[in-house]
Parts: structure tokens; sequence; C-alpha cells
């Protein structure tokens, strides 16, 4: 159970029922995941993120698949289960295959290993990687 | 200054210089960081990170820039300021446009951003995400 | 379910009954939570770390709920689930509103993504804020 | 150095010169930090943020300077210096104490402890924490 | 529930039960932990990770009881909830008394704690430990 | 440069200088680093602090070098530059020799790598490691 109460859309205040009301038009579904029910407790908290991640993850210089893959490598170095498993199924749905889940997986579990291999040594840094 | 010495070729053991000879011929390159010549304080981690390194970041179902992109998504969310200069130094060299580094850099910020929040409020995972 | 087994006050010994009466009495209240029936486990570290809780958490320059709210914002950047349930119910119980929250989960979440961007970058410190 | 080049206002774009103007206004100053020039590098990711801190900084159902130690706590847990060192001298503008940094600082380091103890020992949630 | 189906002894491919086989060899068990059921997703990462492990965790100049709890140190110290419970079970398997297992946990709270303290004031570090 | 400045013995209260005494006493030296310094800060916290580690320290049931080394796993981990670099050297006097430290950091390495593989994949945790 979360810390505060959901805000199911037929209880929001219309400011909120606006940003669902976008969100789900923008990801062209008829549901609001919990993440945005919580957020709505604190409704300037609610707008500014969603506009945030909107703006963010729209297509630009890289496609939508490959943000979700790295939004799942940030949430699985910080351990965020909500975070990991939603992103798992936005990435899966984006067209993320089995086997790039694997290797994607794998990138982050060495990259996770090789931060603390140069940290634990205090490695200094090359001159060619300061310019 | 690394906590440790750093081995020279010029210095290194056979079983040392093996390696160094892979990575320099793998990245067609004359040069070793800095990276390396610390874990050849510890020949068996030297051998063993490098033969991971090359399984995990050849081609494959994901293709070398967006694992480089997913490295430095990582590094950033542990402040690990070796690898966050070193893998940018590598994403650029692999054809990360800066257009694709502000983006990156956008969606890392955001990932750590929503972790917390989701955090922060205990939102309880939506069974759909649970499948 | 701890991996360790929970010290309930009829089962604890003279030294560990003694720092559960002074909880009970600092607190005000007849009940102790899990987080000190596991540490009991190792009498040391219970009376130390309680001795520290009770000296840091003390009203002084900063007021408790101001304590308690910094408290959250740790646990949260960390991800403790245990942390931030008791540290969210123990702030609501100091005085922490509602709109008090959202704001404090607010703050550390555009902390953890400012850190993040400001490590992504590398951004060299200002002069003005080495002094 | 920066991974990329901080971008002065002299050789702005309008787009980032409105930014900066905004931020100098607000925090009536003459001056950039480093931070925000780093973002110019990619103008959605400047005026995003700066729209993000502008509100979630400004006074509320929180004061500002609680705000800026709760940005303190938040640098210091995560280990990130530009941010330890910017909000450290923004807390000490907005009224901060060398005792209540002192204080501040006992409780980040206490919360990292416990933090910690409850991980450890998986300690499993009492049922009044979970209403 | 896992992100990915957990691969059976019965349902693997050749490749994935020579690795599972060498697990149960290794360890004197006829028993695999679904850490590896899960890996078993993507047979490379399997492959690499257990040779990693076995590698890693063998005696050598330090005895195997010590590596169970450095991984039960850093495990909690991440917050990792599935390694905390297997490496504690591993380390009391291998000898790990309560008495070990107290200190051990006190030392990794004094050493998260110290970490932020030195963090938030940002304490240059002594000539003589940069030699 | 820290963000407070440093007490040296000369200029330090009677509060300080006896905490300093002991220091130096109980470790045998006639040097108080800089973590220290920072610390009496605020009297309070460097007095808790000296007593808690003073006590976590001491040898038991771990012996110091074991202790010593767990510092690290810790501070590597959390990339804490000053104590990782403090407790290498505490270590190494303490007896560490290089190979000791080679394996102990092949573990943190490891450690970081596993413990992400596992949130990845949000492994779910095998019956026999929740007695």
């Amino acid at each position: 159970m979360a810390t505060v109460k959901l805000i199911e859309y037929a209880a929001a205040s219309p400011e909120v029922r606006t940003v669902y009301d976008d969100i789900m038009a923008t990801r062209k579904t008829d549901w609001i995941n919990n993440f945005w029910k919580a957020l709505a407790h604190h409704p300037p908290t609610l707008r500014r993120t969603w506009e945030s991640i909107k703006q963010v993850m729209a297509p630009g210089a890289l496609d939508p698949l490959v943000k979700e893959m790295i939004y799942i490598a940030v949430s699985a170095t910080n351990g965020c289960e909500y975070c990991i498993r939603s992103h798992t199924a936005g990435a899966r749905k984006a067209g993320m295959t089995e086997a790039m889940l694997g290797e994607l997986i794998a990138v982050v579990g060495m990259a996770n290993e090789t931060n603390r291999l140069a940290n634990s040594y205090q490695v200094e840094i090359d001159e060619p990687f300061m310019k």
C-alpha cells in the first residue's frame, strides 16, 4: 500500500483529470497506472512530472525504445522495483525482444561492476578522456 | 593517483601483455587506458574483466553505440567519474552526436527523479506490470 | 521475515530491556517497533544506535519535524522501504501536513535528477562555491 | 573540465538567454553558475530543469531554507560534489547557521547508517507503519 | 514473480544444463537457486556470471567466509534483498556465527554513515593517504 | 577544500582535544587525519562518531583487518574517495597484502554486478533463503 491515497479518475479534481486525459491520449490507452495516481496527491508534482516525461520520452535523436532501455538501466542500478517492472513492460511493448533484454541487462551488470573497480583503485583519468 | 601502481606494457608480465595485446587488437588502437593498467595489479581480474567486457560490448541484438550509452547511464547514476568520461568519449567515437547525448542525459535525469518519486510514495505495482 | 530473530520484551535480557525502556520513555509510547527488535540481536549495536538516534533527533538548532523530513529524503534516495514508511509515519505524527509531504518529495525528486545532470556532464565547480 | 562546452551568455542563443535572464532575475543576481551553462548544451533540458527547479524551490508549505537543506541531504547521500557545494553555499545564503549544518549532517549520517541496518537484517515492516 | 521465465533443469538446453551441473558439483548440492534460473534466460550471461563467481569466490588470499561477508556488505549497501538473503544464508553455511554477523552489520552501518559525513563536508584527502 | 574549517589541535576546544587525544592514544599515532578535523566543526558529532568507530572497529568476533576490508567494500560501492583512500591505507597498515586487496576488489566488483542482475530480473527469493 502506498503512503498516500491513490486518486482514481472518478474522484479526481478537474486539474488532475486534465493530466490523466493527456496521459491516456498520448499513450493511446484507457488506463492510468498507480504511479500517476500517487503523484496526484500533489497536483503540481503530477503535472510537472508528466510534462517532463512527455517531453523527454518523445521520439527525437534517440528512438523511444532506446529511451525505455536507458530507463531500465537506471532503475535497475537504483533498485527501484516499480520502475524496473513498469519500464520492462513498456520496453517490451515498444518492441524490445528477449535477446535485447538479455544484452541490456548484461551491460547494466558489467557497468555496475567496472564502476566499482574504477572506484576501488581510484584510477586516474587518462588525458585523452579529459578533452 | 591510483591506490595501486599502474602496470605499463614494458613492465608487464607475459600474462598481462597477452590481455593488453588483445585489447589493442580488438579496439584497433595502440593505446591502453589507465583502467586496465590498474586492473593489471591483479592479473586474474584483468583477464576476467576484459573477457567479460569484450563479450558484453560486442555487436549483437543491440548495437555497440546503444551499449555505450547504457554504460553512460549507469555510470552517471553511480557517479563514477572515470567511467562517465571514458564512455562519453567511447560513445562519441562510436557515433553519438551532441543531440543524442543531450537526450540521453535528459532520460537519465528523469529516471533518477521518478525512481525516487516511486520510492517516496511506495507506489504499489499495478497488476499488469506483474505479468 | 527478518534474517535474525526479533527479540520481544518478554524474552529480552536486562541489557536489552534497559534500552527498550528508554525508547518507550523517550517516545512516550508503550510500543517497540521491529527495527529495534532486530538490532537487539546484537546488543552493542542496539544500545549504540539508540543512543545516537536519541542524540541526533533531539530538538536543537533544527526542529524534530525538519529532522524527520531529512530522514525521509535520505531513505527515499536510498530506497529503504522500512525507513521510508517508519519516518513518513513519524513525520506525520510530528505535524507534517500532506502539502508539506508533497513539497518534500518534489524536492527529493528534483535533487536526485539534478545530481545526475551534474554528474553526467561532469560540471566543474564554480570558484565562489569553493570558498 | 565538463564533458560539454559551457555556454557563456555572450555566446548563447536567444532561447538560452531567456532562461539565463529568468535565473538572474529570480535569484536577484548577475551571475550564472556552471550547472546551467552545461545544461545549455541541450536547450530543452536547460529550460525544463530551470522551470522545475523554480517551481519546486519556491516558498510554499516548506520554507526555502528547509528545501535547501533537503537538497544537501540528497546530494550528500548520492555523493554529488557539485550539488553538495552549491547547495551548502545556497543554504548558508538562505540563513543556515553552522549549528544547523552540523545537525543536518548528523541526521544525514545516521539515516544512511540505519537505512543499511534495516536492509541488512531485512526488518519486516510493522503493521502500524502500513496504514 | 521475476520479469523473465525461470528455466528449470528439465526444460533447460544442453548449454544451460552444463552450467547447472557445474554449479551443483562445485557447491556439492542438488539444488539450483532462482538467480541462476533467471540468468538462464540469456545463456551467455548465465555462463559468464557463473564462471566469474566460481573464480572470484574460490579460496585464495582471502578465505571463502570473508568473501561471503564482503558480499553481504555490498548487498546491504545497495539494498538488494535477494543478495542479502542468499549471501546471509551462504555465510552462515560457511561458518559465520551470530556474533560475527552482528559485528559485520555494525561495520556496514558505520561505513555508510562516515561515507556520508566525509561527502557532506567534502573533506580533503590527507597527503599520507595519497601515497 | 572542505565546506567547513578544519580544526587543528592548537585551535581546538578542550572538548575536541579530549577526543583528539583519545584517537591518538587508541591508534598509537601522533597524527589526526582531516576527517576528524572536519567533524570537530560540530563537537557532538565528533565525539559520537569517534566513540562509535572505536567500538565497532575494535577486535571482536571479527578481526580488525577483516573490518577494514569491509569498510573498503562499502566505501567503494558508495564511491567515497576519502574513505576508499583512508581505509585502503588502514587495511595495508593492518596487514592486507596486495593479493588480498586484489581479491577483495574482485568480490566487490562481482557483488555490484550480481546485485543489479538480481534487481534487473526481479528474481523471487527462494524459499530456503527465507528461513
